[in-house]
């Protein structure tokens, strides 16, 4: 008896059920109602609701409510700096059984490879993995990255059944300008889900980058933008983010008139975020908190990503869906207190469970793009051709800079950092082939005193990215990150105070997720020990190699006037 | 310039829009909202909303409503007896500009032939048809039937582009028996919307039946059965259609809360219905005015049935979707005042606009299916076996019948009819292949005191079916409904007293609607002349011969007892 023959039966009831949950208080998502009403799962799936089942085992919820796994929407998994494996065992046992994910940090380092190994590294997963493919990589060509996603290849992502749709379509200005290849990269996902990336564009623009075939945007700020774009079709994903917290914000927006054209992700988490304050659920009980009904807000977890993504498997306990579900006591504050996933008990009481996990083998994962630095042609010296600098000027919590001329201090005829006035190095080293390629330039707003920090971890292109108060500290942190594969890495003169491996792609471990999270809460706590005053160091200077997001960026073609969209000399 | 860069263009007002709404009221469905703003047209499309946008023509909507054209979300063209062309110069003017169709009668006597020809005849209409491959055709072995629609045929009207999804699945034991055909069939449509039929099916037969993938359901007649469907993830469909009406009893199912699940369809509604009453239009005057919130109820006849069925180009009036516009004074009462089909008016204060009718060639429409009965081997006679018949037992407006067993009038050795009992002779003369297969049988309740009637309608098989006071009238009627490839008629000896010709697969006339309604009229009042007391005597006898309807039928093959699925003697 194949699959489906076997659910059909089970669902008849001419066959005991695998597993029957009973004496729960079922959350209808598509009826809004809550129903006392017993599950029958089968190979996985729910094969019916209602009495008289029969099953191999049974659950007694004892009054739990129960709902459909939930969803995030949108989500960089990179951003945990684990794999998705590592990434599951933070959000599964809090609730969160599928996730819609944009690989977009390991295509920049490795392209389509990196995208194929994500959905690899899932298989087999408590989690289930929604794959869209990259839309942007490389982000432009003022950075030497590690991959591109090209036309071609977002056609065999699709046809290998990798690609569920386009992720993020970041590049608004060539969708709404009409841009041929960006409009030819959006057809080939023809029938299935765009997602957008349009912070503040409204009006004539917003109506084009909708006309051309995006359906959702998660980058709104404010209430008036966010209505804005649901009016005009998209669907509203909000976000919460490390570094983007943009839900109370946004929680005026929601009614029960418009709730269902809106959903929630996180777009990027860190892990000590993920592990302390939780995802999707975190978000979830914040709008129950808020004054959103329950209902509608488990609606936006669940069965409204469903159905913008198309996902008929998911986001709802119905016949023939997965059996992800969540079960918690408390409807006001939902706390999971056993999450199943197809079926199989997955977490309890906030932990995995061990035998749910099948952690998949990482074969090929090192062999991910490459960390790769022409040290013999690594410069970071910069001979004065004059008094007068252009400096990255950067603001606590901002990817945004600003582009400041500055006098330089100079001594033995080179221009070196001015850590009273808070100058400092940085260099962009490219990593992925050896190229000698590199950026060096200065930035204020880090605040080090002494010592250096550097990672392979700098977006789009992931170069290798260093910020510091001399060139041997610089040397030693960007040795340190560089090696086996990448990494993050703080240092002192020759010593290295911290390091965090990222073996694979220079972006992700594959190491529990608690001991990435220790480490890299011991990076940050050593960049603020040696004087930073920022949150997040790391996640800071990652954004600041960035050569989209005004004003002036470094990345190792040089300092990019963002503006002026080219590189522009260090000295005036 | 392409159409999409031509459309983002427009959008971006860097080039003038073709048309330019402007002082309408906007229901916007995404929203919930009503605004004021000018809506650009480009290339039938929506370019955008909002002010600034430049048009080579203006339309001033004088502060009228405008909603997204209506979709019916469930309906058999065939049933009105006109071409898709015809049927559209009923519904686009009230506001209906895209239908989902399930072309399952053609079908029956052509095959895909016939779903393809439905295709070709809606090209270039301003009605958007969406064709639903027929999943049951045959409907059983217990009729001979002009057409198969074989999985093979399925997925070739996939590839084609012809098939959007599979439409009603009507044998319902087998999908929730877990029959291999049935599955394989759903199967072809993977990924993509599959409809569903089933009625009073509940409980476990419910959970198998939609874990087999089916989405939808349009034949609830009570609340509780509605609600369940609802419930366990099933979009309802609700029916207004000649012969069952239920949307008044469907109205308390609707809410807030569930409301997004729910749309509305007509499924079979006769010419003279469409034009003296309405089509969606009507079900949604009908929904408000019993109370239901103006835009829910729009929401309902757009949206809804655009998630449902993945109709990213309908349903709404966003950025990018065809400019299907409705426009109406009354918010209370929408009454359509001007119709938008692609951005070109297609329907003025309930008449179609004749420049937006393309009446598409029916070229090859006369060769769809025969009509080609072997006359000379028509036998009405029926030689006394015994004096016991069984007689199917009609009650008005129903379907199902009753298994009689009754006292046969004998004259000179043979059974005939029986007037003053109103026990009239039936027919079910084979008219696809001219196999000569006929069955002859006794019905109650068509109450005709002289003459006959006959039709090559004839649920699902649609052979050609007669029913009369004697044999002469019944041969002629059948002659004559069986001339020039099919119809509908009524005799009185060779006297043909009224007959509507169907030459396009003995099912449909792609003369005016108004002259088929007129003479569909003129059919139904003969055989109500005649002494028939039914509403509709034509609509009561073409499901007289539908095998799959209990309790006792007659086909072809002869009288057919359909609970025990087999073919019995009329004679006891």
């Amino acid at each position: 008896m194949n699959d489906i023959s076997n659910l059909l039966a089970a669902a008849r009831g001419d066959v005991p059920s695998d597993v029957l949950i009973t004496g729960g208080r079922v959350i209808n998502v598509f009826s809004g109602e809550i129903e006392s009403v017993d599950i029958a799962i089968s190979g996985g799936r729910i094969a019916g609701l209602g009495p008289g089942y029969q099953a191999k085992e049974r659950i007694d919820a004892e009054g739990a409510f129960i709902a459909p796994g939930f969803i995030d929407a949108h989500v960089h998994i990179e951003s945990s700096l684990c794999t998705p494996a590592q990434f599951a065992v933070a959000v599964v046992p809090r609730g969160v059984t599928t996730v819609v994910t944009d690989p977009h940090e390991i295509a920049n380092v490795a392209g389509a490879e990196g995208v194929r190994f994500m959905a690899a590294n899932a298989k087999g997963l408590p989690l289930n993995l929604i794959i869209m493919a990259p839309s942007c990589v490389p982000a432009t060509d003022m950075a030497s990255g590690g991959g591109v996603i090209a036309v071609d290849d977002l056609m065999k992502l699709r046809e290998q059944g990798i690609a569920h749709g386009l992720a993020e379509v970041m590049n608004y200005p060539a969708v709404s300008g009409g841009d041929a290849a960006m409009l030819a990269k959006i057809a080939t996902m023809s029938g299935r889900p765009v997602d957008g990336h349009c912070p503040s564009v409204t009006g004539k623009s917003l109506n084009a980058y909708v006309a051309a075939g995006v359906g959702s945007d998660h980058e709104s700020t404010t209430v008036q933008e966010a209505k804005e774009k649901l009016s005009r079709g998209l669907y509203v994903l909000v976000r919460e983010a490390t570094n983007a917290r943009n839900f109370s914000t946004m929680l005026p927006m929601i009614n029960s008139a418009n709730s269902r054209r809106i959903c929630f992700c996180t777009d990027d988490r860190t892990s000590c975020d993920l592990l302390e304050t939780g995802s999707i659920d975190y978000m979830l009980r914040s709008a129950i908190a808020a004054g959103i009904d329950p209902i509608d807000a488990i609606r936006m977890a669940t069965l409204n990503p469903a159905e913008w993504f198309g996902l008929s498997d998911n986001g709802a306990i119905g016949p023939g869906r997965w059996a992800d579900l969540v079960m918690f006591d408390d409807l006001n504050q939902p706390r999971a207190r056993m999450v199943f996933s197809r079926g199989v008990l997955a977490g309890r009481d906030g932990a995995m469970v061990k035998t749910a996990v099948t952690r998949p083998a990482t074969a090929g994962a090192n062999s991910l793009g490459k960390c790769d630095v022409a040290w013999d042609r690594v410069r970071l010296e910069l001979p004065a051709k004059s008094d007068r600098i252009r400096v990255i000027g950067s603001h606590p919590d901002q990817l945004t800079t600003e582009n400041r001329v500055l006098r330089a201090k100079i001594t033995g005829g080179r221009a070196v950092s001015d850590i009273g006035g808070d100058v400092l190095k940085m260099a962009v080293i490219e990593r992925h082939r050896r190229s000698g390629n590199m950026g060096v330039g200065f930035i204020q707003g880090f605040g080090l005193k002494r010592g250096a920090m550097a990672g392979t971890v700098a977006h789009d292109h992931h170069n290798l990215v260093a910020i510091g108060c001399d060139d041997d500290s610089m040397l030693a942190a960007a040795h340190a990150a560089a090696k086996d594969g990448g990494g993050l890495a703080v240092a002192v003169g020759e010593n290295i105070v911290a390091r965090l491996p990222l073996p694979i792609g220079g972006l992700m471990s594959d190491a529990p997720i608690e001991k990435v999270s220790a480490g890299y809460r011991r990076l940050v706590d050593a960049a603020r020990e040696l004087g930073s005053p920022l949150n997040d160091p790391f996640m800071a200077m990652s954004f600041m190699a960035l050569e989209v997001i005004p004003s002036l960026k470094l990345t190792d073609h040089g300092l990019i006037d963002v503006e002026k969209f080219q590189v522009v000399d260090l000295f005036v």
